[in-house]
């Protein structure tokens, strides 16, 4: 039993037109007119392959299969439909439509689990206008408040309770969310990064979300006039900062692992061409799948840090911002997917997950694990997003098989 | 003959508490009330001297003490009275006050000279809300038009002609300021660095102002996932940039003369914490009083710059946005004021100035030189500013027999 991968290409292509604006890649937040039209035909999709629908409070997309045995566990494969601004056809939508296609196979030939089988495609996964990433898993898992979602506008003043109700939600049952007896929860993704294609490998196991451990740091110099200020005089914040910021590189690089470290924002002042700088803010954001190692980089950054606080008599403040644990998938849908791949014979590595997924959230409620296909120059997030037809073929067969041991085994 | 050291700084003191705030120094901009305050005392002193006041089209105050011959040429010495915000007591206001002192110890010496003598206080020297710098001095000697300083509002869209009116000027006469028969400028000021400190000199003599090149430089990398982005997959436009910056320093270090190199203002795109930056933007500075020297700092900055686009693959796209050349100060005049301090044996460096000044412009239409004061660490646009009476006194003193010296040999 294989999927059909030209249909599932089509869909894949189907899906892109909604929010596509001509080499500007595809515009679909949750909440946008785009959004909203294909949610409605994603539902029809559902009912019209006889699944049964439910909207839930948060405006999450579910759809059952249900099997025969009375008070069976569920089973649950999916994404998100929604996209980044300019962003490609891949990023959420494949893992749904995946599933999707996974379900049709199943129907046509006729094949029935022991457990329910549930599609889902989440809400507003992605960074957006109400502020709440992640918003449709976080909800169902209990990690946002009924008051703060209330409570949540976007820029130009909409309220999201209207936004989600528009969209099948209710937000005022949000303590109705909940969901019970999930036996365990696949998602396929897009990588978003070039491991997988340096390692030509179309598909990559995921054992792991990453943590995140996020510094604020002010850097204090001394302003001062750019012409009468000789250079051995000045107590630069920007070059000091600048040094600091090829420490991280350099340290990061050094631990040569899949540990990365990036200052993303970087803000100087006063920021004017005729006086030296007098102080620079900048975040530094460390990931890796392991605390000790976010930690000893961290360490080995801030140990570099002091020299060149020494060294240019600058002073250096920071403030821990953030500081998230790593999630561990489950070691046995990790297992199943690995077997599955190994008795079909498709190479594949296990590795971290680098960027946050709904199914970081969903790990609390349900075993679960996440298959990456391999993305062609590691674009993601852009208009030039693509995976490969052939790569994608393999990893939804391998999810297709790993969902059936998991049926056996669970 | 010798200044009232006494007198002149109690007159400093004086002036000091016009647009100060206790703790946050002096704000006195052109046209602020403060300002205001200051030009109708100062005119009623200059009046109370004898002098005859007049106030010309940009509200630059002038005070004549004439001589008897006719159709003699005039000496002027002067300044500016403005401040920048939370500036200190020193600079613009000293230089105005030791020519007041100068010419009050000449008429109590009953010192009658070959020339006229004047005194000058320029309007708006400083970086004001109307956007023009140097404006007194610039209008004087024709660098601003007509159209453009009838057009000039400031942030409120106070317009600068209402402006200098109530200052007493008058902008639809601007075609009389022009000045002619001006046999020499001479503007004292403090140094606003740490040379004269670290050489343990009182005075400076100024024989030239630097020349200020400035570049805008784009960095072009690719903004891309802080997380699945790679070390080795990241083209990170802050990190090529920050090589950058470091590299300019080292070069302009490594001539080892009074060049200076500055990156003031840097701004980065997207600017945030999870996102590595596809675009950092950034000003270049070169000061030097040597355009030989501008043009060899900027080659080895560049070539630099081009070894780091190639190994970190970034793209550089730089414009010229500043080529302003060197001025030379008038053989004559700097060497009346060395001749004069070897014969006050007042120990002394010839140098250029780092900063702009009045002088720059005025050194278009009358053989002009400066003199600097020793700034104690430097400071100034600070309330921190210092200079010591022991210094002034002995630049006053100096600039008074340089005076002598001109009215003679000139």
């Amino acid at each position: 039993m294989k999927i059909n991968i030209g249909r599932l290409m089509k869909e894949v292509e189907f899906y892109g037109q909604y929010g596509s604006v001509s080499g500007e890649g595809i515009t679909r937040p949750s909440f946008s007119a785009a959004d909203y039209e294909v949610r409605a035909i994603f539902i029809n999709q559902l009912k019209e392959m006889g699944l049964q629908v439910h909207v839930d409070p948060i405006a999450n997309i579910w759809g059952k299969l249900a099997c025969e045995r009375e008070d069976a566990a569920t089973i649950v494969i999916g994404s998100h439909l929604d996209t980044v601004p300019n962003g490609g056809k891949f990023d959420g939508a494949l893992g749904v439509l995946v599933a999707k296609e996974i379900i049709q196979t199943l129907l046509e030939n006729n094949v029935l689990l022991q457990h329910n089988l549930e599609i889902v495609s989440f809400t507003a996964e992605e960074p957006n206008d109400f502020n709440l990433s992640t918003m449709g898993s976080r909800a169902l898992t209990g990690k946002l408040t009924y008051s703060q979602l209330m409570n949540t506008s976007d820029s130009n003043g909409r309220m999201l309770h209207e936004a989600v109700k528009k969209a099948g939600g209710d937000l005022t049952k949000l303590s109705e969310i909940t969901r019970e007896n999930l036996a365990a929860y696949f998602e396929l993704h897009i990588e978003q990064g070039k491991r997988l294609e340096r390692q030509n490998l179309s598909i990559g196991i995921v054992d792991k979300i990453v943590g995140i451990y996020r510094d604020q740091i002010q850097v204090h110099g001394e302003a001062n006039h750019s012409g009468t200020t000789m250079m051995v005089d000045r107590i630069d914040a920007l070059t000091a900062a600048c040094e600091m910021v090829l420490a991280i590189e350099n340290i990061t690089r050094s631990f040569n692992t899949d540990a990365v470290a990036t200052v993303g924002k970087l803000d100087v002042y006063p920021n004017a061409a005729n006086i030296i700088p007098g102080r620079v803010d900048f975040t530094l954001e460390i990931r890796s799948s392991c605390k000790e190692e976010r930690r000893a980089i961290k360490d080995a950054i801030y140990k570099e840090f002091e020299k060149i606080s020494e060294s240019r008599k600058i002073n250096i403040i920071s403030n821990n911002i953030l500081d998230q644990e790593e999630c561990t998938f489950d070691a046995d849908i990790v297992r199943y997917l690995q077997e599955t791949a190994d008795s079909l014979e498709i190479p594949y590595t296990t590795f971290a997950s680098m960027a946050g997924h709904d199914a970081t959230h969903v790990a609390g409620i349900a075993k679960t694990a996440m298959i990456f296909v391999k993305s062609i120059d590691g674009k993601s997030h852009s208009p030039e997003e693509l995976s490969l037809a052939e790569d994608i073929e393999k990893a939804a067969n391998t999810l297709l098989e790993a969902i059936l041991m998991a049926d056996k085994k669970l």
